[in-house]
């Protein structure tokens, strides 16, 4: 029997399955350290539902944030990502042999 | 602006966020072919829970579904998750530097 239980890599693959949280996740690894109101400008969304995604961020531990003044510098935490891809990992071989059969299929047939 | 739609990675990245949901994947992996019951067996969960579960995995063209008879045979798909393995990758080097500065961490500090 499996029991849901809302675990680490529950909360990781979640928060991925959003292309507003992506879009910040991609936008933290080129400028680490924007703050909340830079990272909301490109974006159409109010403050509320910018710091509803961060939350969700935050949850998952893919991002960290500190506080400065009035400014809240994000800062990405990738690490619960590895333990994602380590998990696709387990697939790989076999998206690799259905390219690698695609692949001969193609070379086999006539033009 | 970011615009929101739910693509084919939002669809992947959702399925993988549930336990049951990967947990057949990983059935699947191993034992391709299996039918809904066989899958079922082991879980807590009734027919029209298991059939919601496959559904979402069918949607995110996670597995493929053939019916002979009174049997449906599930197969794993794993194509779209070879785009959410290269999305992820992005920050591999993000996480291997994190883990380098830990070791050179660990190895500088006095027993």
């Amino acid at each position: 029997m499996v029991k849901y239980q809302a675990s680490a890599i529950d909360r990781t693959f979640s928060a991925l399955a959003d292309p507003t949280r992506r879009h910040i996740l991609l936008r933290l690894k080129d400028e680490p350290g924007l703050s909340v109101s830079e990272l909301a400008r490109p974006l159409a969304l109010k403050l509320p539902g910018m710091m509803k995604h961060l939350d969700v961020l935050s949850d998952a531990g893919l991002i960290t944030r500190a506080k400065s003044g009035r400014t809240v510098a994000v800062t990405l935490s990738p690490g619960p990502m590895a333990e994602a891809m380590e998990w696709l990992r387990h697939y790989e071989r076999f998206w690799t042999v259905s390219i690698d059969r695609l692949a001969a299929f193609v070379e086999a047939s006539p033009e």
